[in-house]
């Protein structure tokens, strides 16, 4: 196999926000050219496929700044500094829907968008939840709490209501994994 | 429903880059406070799930900076500006693998991040492959193509060679319709 790396040769700090900072890396290419990589670099999140005793899937309906619309999703949210992505995991579904869980699994992780940010997606899944509370997102975050099943799922990836790739991902998840639940 | 939009109350751009390009909005909350939002803007993407006669998926090994490892993707790329995604994916399987194909259907589209960026993948499929003939991939882009069986892919999800959104979602596309070719 060819060596593909690409070195850094130098790396300014663009941006250092709340939740992403951006940088601007010159590299040294296999051919030995220069070539530039803006980079955002992102602290991981995790996402939950959180199935009710009924077999529908736990999603939160958002508005997402960055599309300027309102999409459904399966429950998500950043690390905290050092979080474990478990617990993180078990505290994002409490935060977004108001339930914790006596059994959570890891279904695998994904990088979001590898060409120009480091985001790693941690997912999860849970089918025994209890405990229904009450929600308590942050400050800044406003969502509400719906329950899909796997044919409403797909229909609502087909008129883009679920249009992210967490969540597209965990539909296809559940047909392909729990497809006999209804 | 409640109104969960988020009205903008000022726009500073922060970086215009070659791919990305950075703002900072702040917004008026659905509680009428302010929140902050930091926004990718993305020009979006294309990939293509490419399935040869054997029934294995083009890939390709490439080195993605924002990872500072080499992943296995399937072929994919940014839209060019007023570009049409299905011209786009064309375009991107020519010039990563070489191969033209006779037919090409789009199989969805999903946001990668829509907590921080606005990119969105148009998947496509094609299982019409013809002509191979040279790679002509950009002047700062390095890939090796691969072959790779649906057991292989899966087996690389569990070890993190393919690890990211487009091809997860890829590889349980193709589990989930395509099963029965091996």
């Amino acid at each position: 196999m060819e060596n593909l790396t690409e070195k850094t040769v130098s790396k300014e700090q663009i941006y250092s926000g709340k939740i992403i900072d951006l940088y601007v890396e010159e590299v040294e290419l296999p051919n030995k050219k220069i070539g530039k990589r803006e980079i955002v670099k992102h602290p991981g999140a995790v996402a939950v496929l959180a199935v009710t005793e009924e077999g529908k899937i736990l999603m939160v309906e958002q508005f997402r700044k960055p599309l300027e619309k309102t999409i459904v999703e399966i429950p998500a949210g950043k690390l905290e500094k050092g979080e474990d992505p478990l617990e993180c995991a078990k505290r994002e579904l409490l935060e977004e829907t108001g339930y914790s869980c006596k059994k959570i699994e890891s279904i695998g992780s994904f990088y979001t968008s590898p060409g120009f940010a480091d985001e790693l997606i941690h997912l999860y899944f849970t089918d025994s939840l209890i405990n229904k509370g009450e929600q308590m997102t942050d400050e800044d975050e406003f969502v509400n709490v719906l329950e899909i099943s796997i044919d409403e799922a797909k229909e609502m990836m087909k008129n883009q209501q679920i249009h992210d790739a967490k969540t597209v991902y965990g539909v296809l998840y559940m047909e392909l994994n729990h497809a006999n639940r209804k």
